[in-house]
């Protein structure tokens, strides 16, 4: 089998052999959701497997750390209406707050077990981080009752890795958020990059296209109130993506990442 | 983008054209486990992603039903000696079986919500069968309490749809049973199939692949005595493994699912 | 007051003196369930909670191990249409699997926190191994945390210990499994050698008792489908049974139980 | 099989006739507890078992109303040290909150599915009564959202049903009150009545059942601090209980409680 | 700011600093409830937090033991309507058993981690009291879990300290139970001393306060009936109460509570 | 009793009439967390419940809606160290994330079924947010499951309604986020507005309160490392708090938050 930093392609024994060198090991969190007519719902789980991807790779190559990616978990927290459209929209498919909590501390205590003791928790969906944080939290006390103390788990959302300089470049017209980056320009490029067969600009509907970026209120409201979510179901327009971007938003994202994770790690 | 089943790498205005038509979606069950030293761990998940893929494909192709893929579950309950090796194994990855009735039950809820009426809960890891028809359940009763009570799920496990006159073929010196099946020739020869990138037939190991098929007591016993699992983790001989037979199992396995199918929901 | 292995009938001073020791503590765990017009519906329960006796009872005549068999969990998991008709069927009266879960884990940890270190896990309904297993897993992680390592849990289901041979004796028109002896030869024997007041042969009724054995798909469906589950509940014909028989599977399961159970903890 | 009130003992087809008739069922819970040195461990759900039975018996020799009773949930909550000597004691078995809240929940829930509309959860271990008036308010959120409105429930202990005359005949030196009634005049006086093989009134050992009735504090304390309950573990000294007193209180015990059920239920 | 006995209006240095000193702390529970048209609905937590109050700084006076008191439990559980009218009362706001026992365990689980070794958990709603013995030994575990060990917990409700001499002077003409006293003379004399403004004792109002004190069923009934809670919702008659009853009762619970609390922790 | 929107202070009859008239009904939801030497622990809860308060008062003088403001959740989800310095530090009181979900959820859900249709959740809690969106999406499910389908939940936090103006004003050296608002300017000048007698602003200390504006990392490490948090535990330095900022900040967020509300349910 050829070299990789992904544990789904990894057999158990090269597995074992890497944590032995105390690789850092990333858990990429995603979701299955409604990325609006131009891209695959696999979006949020697919980018942070790739970001987390080139992160281990990154390391690796600066042989100052090994590095492992374990198997994404692909689907999130409900998408809220002010940073994923809503719950409401068909396709996506949400956890609920405890499935996810439960989750991520199973997966954290068995990588524990195994023997790591570096953890990345990467986010890749807004909805998901209170939950993942919980989740490790969670994992470490039942590892510290099975007397494992010296563990460390770092907790991040890729895209807060993405520098004022390289935000105002990208967006020359002014940035609107993270929150609001639900299938918009960052997402798109990203995935144009990764993996291009799953984006058709051609499919940016004007017609559908239309109240973005979207204006939502400082508030939630449940029910989900279907009309304050932009009828393609992105919330900025995806209109100025290009690879060339996401190559940008990569670099910048994974150089800075990796300097963070050498900050607590090394 | 191009035509897939899989919801992953399809759009959600895709999917919604599709549940409209009545379209059975598929949730592949899996694990992330070792599988010796010649298979990525990936397997339990990624072998039945493709096989619910195959089978969506062929009852699309016949016409009669529209098909959909969701992603999948991509880790699994606790792998037990008798059929997985044993959750002692580093590289295996298990969830507890709470944690894994609320994921099937939050997918299959969810999947409800988007408007399917017809579901194929296919089982990919041995253990997890009596978790997913729980939560299956539950997510049957939530529906009920919500309105919707015309929702069928069949829950299967691939496996059980190779044929006795397949198995003769395929084990002329006398099968072992599905359990005992880890990581030897259906899985092995699957994995050819489907992903030959991620088998390795050379990394089988004849020092290391002794004790093969296993001799497991008809009993379980915990803490997991380790001595009980051969050296490989692998339960039976994966050395007559084969693309070919690869073929032939996933033949006849679809073609008896499409007709298992059919019969519940035509 | 009686000699007896039950702790249901020891004072808890006697309790305490056998676990002083070292006695292998039996939990039993059966259901409450439809056995046909021919049965009462303990039968899981009951024939769980005498077979747990006659094996405490083997193992102290032959004074390597004391034995203590305590109450039996009386209720079990959802019967499933495979293998015990359907939770669908009035009478049956199931546990969600979380339930059990719990139960399972309570019990068997307090068992542990009494001082007994050697345990055996008796099933006797086909459904709930998973959530048994999934709790004494969690008692056993509760234990250590607590800092008690040094417990051993042996699960089993007690007709596994029905050999070959025997079975080739009792059913020479062939063996259909041991899912589908529901209510079939081995429990109605078993019943009429330790509870005859609890079968009645003569309301095995014609009318009711055809389909048998029950030919069931080889998958499940949800919500049931009550015209899969033959009108009597049985899954097999119980009309060859009798008390003889039952001697027979007892005293070759409780021969092979015994084995076992020394083989993992003499 | 011969004709029983107990559910446990009935085929499925006669427990269905009875529901048709909108038979009561009563759904006894106990525990398993140290009962001190004269009584067996299964005294609290073995009681409530009987009594439930004889209710069950008085109403159908009345002819007004069909009865049921339920396999008893034979393990209780932690015992208190007021009420029961402490869960420090080994031998005492306890359940845990939640779990006796889930089990109570799916029992009842189970047979209101059944057909059941006139339940009575007639508790016989002081500490369960939250938890099982929990269990059924959830069970009966879970029918009403079901669409099932018709369901009552009553939730009593039988020995309030004992009333002051009796208590001041039987009690000639002044009543402590039932919690401090554990392994006391009530519960050997009715272990003598239904189960004399049970009890050893002969193990009433003097140097043990010292420093009784107990005088506990007014308060609970956690960890359980030992000292407080008396050696024996009775709260209450046995020594006036004899068969004749079991008759008196079962008598009027049932015949109240049969009132009761009658004032609701008719 | 102020000394105060109250963690709510303590600075965190000064709760360092009081905890160092080996501080009692105290976690009182009540609920948010209907006290008749003559109380407010806080009355359970209000009088819980002062009397806890009064406690804490009796203790401290005397000079031997340092005293806090948490931020109270503000919700109950159900109310149950042989002590508290019932749940289904508007205004009577209501915990599931489940969740108190989280917010109870969570709460103590903390107060430990801070560094407190001795706690009062004192209720003031009668129906709690189970879910947060569950939840204190919840968390005891949890810390046992963790390597602490040295933690003592009192559990006590506040009326159980005033004595029975007290309760004849102030119920000349009998008292009824603690479970009846639900807006009665206790709850409503400590109101006009702790909180005069939260009473109007004009509000007593003659044609709504009738049937008092409630004559209830020794059993409870699920769902709720109506009609066996008076129509103001209290369980005895508050017309002779005043804030000098108050003062007494205050004064010989704080009196014996400080005996109780220096009794197992000086 | 006065006149009050708190329903703590409220006797249930007010609460019932004011519900007839469709009131909103505010749930606050804080902490008991500390805030350096120079305020009491509540700030949270008590700050939250004052603006709930304030905004139902506003909206009662308008005349156009009824008002009642719900006990506080009193405990909030773990502190987080980039927006409360971490859950570590000794008087910070944690819920676990399930707690909070199933306590938001249940006082919601009680709420509706008291009869109130319009709910506003108020957050004055960063860490909270996740928590109680999900426990109401959780009560408006058991709602709906229940067949109330006409509730609607508001879901803020108060300092969104802080606008940009404001904000300038308040702080002309520039404004470092909300997060980092934890125990800073605007915190303390409510404080100071609300509750003088909670704040001392003399116990803002020099040599403790350095460090401040925190410079956090922009992820989150498990164990937290408690270097990371200055040693006030604030997180901006609140020296610059004043009564008349305290003003400023309610009026223009009541009054913004007054006409969400109208938007919302007018």
């Amino acid at each position: 089998m050829k070299k990789t930093v992904y544990m789904e392609e990894m057999d158990a024994f090269t597995y074992r052999d890497k944590l032995k060198k105390d690789a850092v090991v990333f858990v990429p969190v995603g979701a299955l959701e409604q990325h609006g007519s131009h891209m695959a719902m696999c979006v949020d789980a697919a980018l942070t497997k790739a970001m987390a991807g080139a992160t281990a790779e990154a390391l690796v190559e600066e042989g100052v750390l090994e590095g492992i990616v374990s198997a994404p978990i692909n689907y999130g927290y409900r998408s809220q209406q002010r940073s994923g459209g809503g719950f409401h929209l068909s396709g996506t498919t949400s956890l609920s707050g405890q499935t996810l909590i439960m989750l991520a501390r199973d997966i954290v205590y068995n990588i524990i077990v195994h023997g790591a003791r570096k953890i990345v928790f990467m986010n890749g969906h807004y909805e998901n981080y209170q939950f993942i944080f919980e989740g490790a939290e969670l994992a470490l006390e039942k590892a510290r009752a099975n007397g494992i103390d010296d563990v460390k788990i770092q907790l991040l959302s890729y895209w807060d890795f993405v520098d004022d300089q390289t935000i105002a470049e990208l967006y020359p017209d002014g940035f609107t958020g993270w929150d609001l980056e639900h299938a918009g320009v960052m997402e798109t490029s990203l995935m144009l990059l990764f993996y291009p067969d799953l984006v058709d600009m051609d499919a940016i509907d004007g017609e559908l296209y239309t109240g973005l970026p979207a204006e939502l209120p400082n508030y939630d409201v449940l029910p989900i109130i279907a009309d304050y979510t932009p009828p393609s179901g992105c919330l900025s327009h995806p209109g100025a993506s290009s690879r060339e971007k996401g190559v940008i938003l990569r670099d910048v994202a994974v150089k800075n990442m990796v300097e963070a994770i050498k900050k607590e790690f090394v």
